[in-house]
């Protein structure tokens, strides 16, 4: 399925190397003013261009094909498209047999019986993440006091408190080897209302963790002490209320109880594989020759393209956050 | 939300103090032997009595009040109930105004405008995780092939490997100060077919984390190598394919490649919190009386309620399952 | 399916014969009181006892399993049951192989391989329409400013004038003859907000029409003029705004203008179909026997269910207002 | 919400006047051949251009901007585009202060608080339709033994059977009158397979009735005998079985039995209203000026929409009941 959420609902279409990819957005409330320039500032985090990232370049410029009249939302859904340029096919040619390890490939490929559009990772590729970003800043319009704030935490064997010596070094290392890095990122938002989350199934981090799936490369997420927090006594664990807005002493729920916000920082982080498409061969089976093969990916990679994944992060949360704070709001009799 | 999946349908109610809790199961397939003998090993995993489980004994039988004819299903949504009977209200009256930490008492409270049932914690009760039980039950069956088996790999400190010298004491000791534990647990499920999973935004990681999230107390969940994982170099992360049927040299992917199952084992971890109710006095607001007070929760508690979970898990992860194997179903043209 | 709704949400369950019917209803807003009283008027005007229908006999007396506490909706799924008591299976037995004419005997048989319960339609009995009704109570709540008034308009060849003079004598004759009778009822809603209605596809016919043919025997639906109305020029079709209120001279349109309300009544008609179980012998193939045999029903039957059918019409139509009017909540930037 | 279906799933946008109008159609099964040529005859039908059709001409060319690789469906969403050619906005300029009778200018005005885009109707108008038609020509390869025939069966007064030598007269005196027409349409299907149709609420009806009344326009719907069909005793309605097939004698019921198909035709008949757009003026309330006025609607109008009509009611009945085809697959234990 390539839709997500039931009152702000998002679908998502378009492959890496077709005529280009997009993000319908049925459900935004009427009278939400929308311009261009209110993508610039998200989408231009996402782009590639600094170190560890890849080559590709796509101007990336949003085209807004419906929903939105003389600058404000319309109430009808609100079709995003964005025109796919520099693209480059022909490295992908053989994937279907000689598929890519960590890659959709083989899974793809088995699932739709070979006719899936294998360039560039077709409707799998990464450049579908473009999508979320864009309909993440309608999303926040919606959130407009939440506050979201992204960190990249550890590349590789890499700490946050060591990039500024040794990161450069250690991408252009990694680089010239022809291998990649994987890495954490940790999100906080601020000024959380109480009371978003519709548990049993629709708890907070249920959600949340459902749309943060999504994005290739993710295998791991944690709200608040996380893993860690399992060592701690619950005497330690439990977030003692301190004064009557709800705030807490500690936050090792990362800001939900029950599977429901209590105005405490939703705090939550990542961990993000290393990009799977390398430039050192790797031995794999050639499912059509019937043996292992020696395999080298050509074309354009990200080193490490988790540094590009916090923007992505924040605005795929901003989407289910979105969708949670509509169905929240109350009715009252 | 108290419903999942699309296909499989599970629908939850009830509250822990309340007549009893229940699952109503929509979408399952006609003519699938169904007796109540089947769900007595899955229930009986899930029951107190062990060290470290609360004394509260439910007899846990399940009553089957539709959607079952002649011991066969026969198409229509079955509903499975189950009474309450062992309830003791009495101790859980004041936790809207001094809410426990850690438990839902205060943003349910606030979500639903002090009208929850906040008895057990009402609809929030890991009794609720029954529910889940049972449906899982009938999940399996669709999965006939499925191979589960869970496993608790650390209790507070302790890793698996002391828990046959350690475990026992450390449980008592815990108890006797009025604490309690949490820890993690990880699931294998071989024999998985090849192609599960709804990409974009139905990755198997997506669906299964949501409702491994709906389990009270879950807070962290990794697939694969995980967290651990984001410190390999992609040479090293990447699974490579070593034959035909697509097995692969390492399982870094936990099974699972661009969101679709790739016929490996799936292989996932999940960070379970200690208990929130502990008999050891905590210092915490009260919001009727505007101030911080001691809060000493009495009642029945598990020490560590991860203990109960594995079968809660397995179970949960089958229901998901069981929705992307009808969603999987081929057509062909 | 056996769901209905986005926001308001009821799932429906159980078997004419088996040990009761329910439904389950979740995403109903905390605090609205709700008692069993409150169910009497509506479950008491869908009761047999009339001249005309069925002479069996249930108190069908609801029991509130979950959702409410201290008689106030507590935001938690409310599950409504009603035993069945008064059943007897013994005349449906060979259905499977001997299918009603009219009935689901075969069409069901055929979908559900056999495994279907028959007995007194199962599933597909009329009796499942007591779901709708305690449903409809709850969402009358919601509602609380609407009126609802229907109206039966026909009775086979009878026009409600004739009515009074007429119908008893036309109800015994038809079922001193063993057939049965159809007809038509009209539904009016007063105080209808404007703005209701979730184009392109959840128009308020769309969502209407689809609930209301989920009632079992239900075979045509028009809206305002409906089939009249097309024989009208379109300067006499198009109703005219005459006020402030959006109040229009006439409603051919039936309170719906391009899928939305307009804020004058809601007014359609339904045409049910005459009761399919009839005691008169009918020529109908034999699955078993492979040939052409006479098939008389016995057992109890409605001569014109239809009487029943006003307040099931009303309570449905209210189940999908409510979450239309629920959908509709504005959220102001 | 402008989505449709759960398997087979339609998601609807665009405006009349603004870039365009398309469709994302998502769950369609890969493999399936589609090219621009597939859609050439459907659109074709739904063209104006005959007599009591609008002068708007607009080439109607599908633009497939993702899900289809060298000519097949790959399984990922597909986009189809049509540009907005043709249009001219001038003369809806103030139609949310002086609304047209019959339209949507007045309800979807206050739905959404007067930012709707209400040129030519916006998302409002007939032309979206054209999404419809298109989606419908991928749905019918997944029915592709299905039989879809529609025809008109009255134009205002006139009887299918008094067309030829009335009917072009009939239309040209109401167009030189400044007025409009309605009328009736079948559609029959033949070959559909028994056992459609996922009752209680899904019934077949149900879901063929709520797409149908998506379509602008539309204000009834029978299935089968209909209306007429109340009159009948219960010995004449009902439809007895006469072969192993399941062929019925009669078929009042439409082809359908408990809300599902029973392997005989579907059949079915809606009403059309007359075009709400008239050059006749009509006198009703300006709401700016606060007093009913004469309005004139100039710019181009269908006479008769209704003309266009029956491959759209075709088409979205084919939607629905490719939803219904693939929700039916069976699942053997």
């Amino acid at each position: 399925m390539n839709s997500f959420g039931s009152l702000f609902r998002v679908h998502i279409y378009g492959e890496s190397h077709g005529s280009g990819i997009g993000v319908l957005i049925d459900g935004v409330p009427s009278g939400i003013k929308l311009t261009l320039e209110d993508f610039t500032k998200d989408l231009s985090k996402r782009k590639s261009g600094k170190i560890g990232t890849t080559p590709r370049k796509e101007d990336d410029i949003p085209n807004i094909i419906s929903g939105v009249f003389n600058d404000f939302t319309t109430g009808a859904p609100i079709n995003i498209f964005f025109e796919n340029k520099n693209t480059d096919s022909k490295v992908y040619t053989d994937f279907k047999s000689h598929p890519r390890p960590g890659h959709a490939d083989f899974s793809a490929t088995k699932k739709y019986s070979g006719f899936n559009d294998i360039r560039g990772g077709g409707h799998f590729s990464g450049r579908l993440t473009l999508a979320l970003v864009a309909a993440g800043v309608i999303a926040k319009k919606i959130l407009n006091d939440f506050i979201f704030s992204s960190e990249i935490e550890s590349i590789g064997i890499l700490n946050k408190l060591e990039f500024d010596k040794k990161l450069e070094n250690y991408l252009l290392e990694t680089a010239h080897s022809g291998d990649s890095l994987g890495g954490t990122i940790s999100l906080t938002i601020k000024n959380v209302p109480i009371g978003l989350g519709e548990p049993f199934f629709d708890s907070v981090e249920s959600v949340l963790s459902s749309i943060i799936f999504s994005i290739p490369g993710i295998k791991g997420i944690e709200f608040g002490a996380g893993f860690k927090g399992t060592e701690f006594l619950g005497s330690k664990f439990n977030d003692c209320f301190i004064d009557k807005s709800g705030k807490t002493s500690s936050n090792n729920n990362g800001g939900i109880n029950g599977g429901i916000t209590n105005g405490n920082d939703i705090f939550l982080k990542v961990a993000v594989k290393p990009t799977s498409s390398i430039f050192k061969p790797q031995e794999t089976f050639n499912f059509k020759d019937k043996n292992i093969q020696s395999l080298k990916i050509n074309g354009r990679h990200d080193v490490a393209f988790l540094l590009r994944v916090p923007i992505v992060l924040e605005n795929a949360v901003a989407i289910a956050l979105a969708d949670l704070y509509l169905q929240n709001k109350k009715i009252f009799f």
